[in-house]
């Protein structure tokens, strides 16, 4: 994998540039699509390209380890060919899943032992487990195990917790290192900075993980329900350390506003399950704000979603249309809402991009964040 | 609406056909997807256009006034301008509907009193009003508004019945012809064939429908339980007596096999839920017969799920991961199953109506019908 910056913008920490991978090039800034089980819920893999014009997609780790599990995937020669989504894949460890979907879990030196969330069996993962799992999903890049800690968190727990991310990474190193792809095309490791809301922690962590030289760094353990200030300091403090001419993925995160003000302290990755989860519930992101399409207003509203966004269906479907199919319960209201809200997310990374390119990128986002996290 | 005969078969009953109709023509035989609620489920617009090539798709009387209502709907300029679909449209009178949804319903000569199965709110459905509520839809092809009989049924029931679903159909023509369409474009009236699985009834009925003079005609109460051979025999002995000039449509039917069949007995359209319902159950008609793909010998499946039809969804989308989506109750697995069960239904139609024209049909359709029905 490598990374080619093709842009600084002048008045923020902003920078715009291309991931090239197996798959293809990935332009960042970028956001990817979550597809935990393989699937980005709800929305079809042509879609996927064509409408929201996704240039990489997330699978979860936990979720495919569990199912359809590894011999299937084995079998299938990989994810790519398993889902039919050609472009680049980035696997989560599956660190996050274990510690907030099952029930019971242990952390050890070892590893954490967990049961599964749907028949209850006992696994256990660990550093060298999880390089082997994500070699056999086999996608473009992969995640180091890491714990990811809750917030809020004492200060005692987070520091005893980040040694032993850090020694997990070192684990997770060697394991990759020492190991080959299966489906002859290279995968690349990142490792995660962990630290929770404390700065001293952070900056240990970023120091340390900027020491291990990889292709590309995370940043974990934020959009956890700390205030959005502390997150944009993490942030802000961790993207200073990182090496610049790595692409820098901030985990989980978050609302357009979330990412535009992560951009603007030099974050080029983002994931996150907001776009197709709230899609499914009725709020629809849109250029001019915000809709809850369950609300009555919307009624009688014969306009298109979003004509700005251009693609199918935020031109196509009337927002009564999209009210009456959510009122009336009908699968095809997430459908549509998940493929806009995908495609909104994507055209507000593309657009911070060309504003980063231009100069222009800070005027331009003091005017989005306003503009797009308004209630409609 | 005009209909050409386009040819006959020389060994069944069977005809290839082409209605004309304000939204487009529709070659005959032909399968109408059914999109009860404005929506066919789970399928976009652009899909059921370019992947199923549907030519034709149903609306609901009852839902569509129950939600979105006739205020929406008229507002937004019809269905068709409501939910984006620009080809013919079909709705039923809503009649089969009150009698098996709602809770308490009371049928008098007036008409049919029922409560919404949503609110429990109190509304009457009379011949007049449902003609005006199909003209306030705008379907190009509205139904008469009927007593649907249940099976197995009471001679002297089916026989009241029957009379009163006449004196509804006069009151029905009276006010369809008194009225005209809303939207600039005209639209149809079809009489429906009732009286249970009785053949005096059925020749009675037939015979007072076809003396209406009506461009279509259509056959009910049919499919609601008794075995395939009494519908066949209803279906025959009434297409003998229904105008030939005329196309025939057999509602809410069926199986693969029942279309073919009744193909074979001159019925020219049918609907039915089959394809749709059963798909989100994660069944799949393919040419080569019935896949239940959330059986376990499809895990390793590589194959796409019928590679005979030629449609995106058919073509891209292995067995193994289409059962992995169900196992995993994700929305793509119904969403997939759904395009795919119609594109396979519009393509059986499709060759039916070759078969025909090449005067093949009665040998094609003998092979076929145990084909498609064969669980694999």
């Amino acid at each position: 994998m490598t990374f080619d910056l093709v842009a600084h913008d002048p008045q923020t920490k902003a920078r715009a540039g291309v991931v090239h991978t197996a798959h293809g090039a990935i332009e960042t800034p970028i956001f990817m699509p979550v597809g935990t089980a393989g699937t980005v819920k709800a929305v079809q893999q042509r879609d996927l390209t064509h409408d929201v014009q996704a240039q990489i997609i997330l699978g979860n780790t936990y979720h495919l380890y569990l199912r359809p599990g590894l011999d299937v995937l084995r079998a299938a020669g990989g994810l790519h060919k398993f889902n039919g989504w050609d472009r680049p894949i980035l696997t989560d460890s599956g660190g996050y899943q274990v510690y907030s979907l099952s029930g019971t879990r242990k952390i050890k030196e070892e590893g954490v032992k967990f049961r599964s969330h749907i028949d209850g069996s006992s696994h256990l993962f660990s550093p060298e487990g999880v390089m082997d799992i994500q070699r056999t999903i086999g996608a473009d890049i992969i995640m180091a195990f890491d714990e990811c800690t809750p917030w809020p968190c004492e200060y005692d727990y987070a520091s005893r917790s980040l040694d032993m991310t850090h020694r997990w990474l070192k684990r997770c190193i060697q394991r990759f290192d020492s190991t080959e792809g299966h489906y002859g095309y290279a995968q690349t490791l990142f490792p995660i900075v962990q630290g929770s809301t404390f700065k001293d922690l952070r900056v240990k962590s970023a120091e340390f993980v900027a020491e291990q030289g990889r292709e590309g760094n995370a940043i974990g353990g934020l959009s956890v329900g700390e205030p959005a200030e502390q997150m944009y300091e993490m942030t802000e403090l961790v993207c200073d350390i990182l090496p610049k001419d790595k692409p820098r993925y901030l985990m989980g995160v978050g609302t357009p506003a979330n990412i535009l003000e992560n951009i603007a302290l030099g974050v080029d990755m983002f994931d996150c399950v907001m776009p197709t989860r709230n899609a499914r519930n009725g709020m629809l992101f849109t250029t001019q704000g915000i809709i809850n399409i369950t609300n009555k207003k919307w009624q009688l509203d014969f306009e298109p979603i979003d004509a700005t966004l251009g693609g199918y269906v935020s031109t196509f479907y009337s927002r009564s249309y999209v009210r009456h199919l959510f009122q009336s319960q009908e699968m095809l209201g997430p459908q549509i809402a998940s493929i806009h809200n995908l495609s909104f997310y994507l055209w507000l990374v593309k657009q911070a991009r060309e504003q980063i390119v231009a100069g222009t990128f800070r005027e331009w986002k003091e005017k989005m964040v306003k503009q797009v996290m308004t209630r409609l």
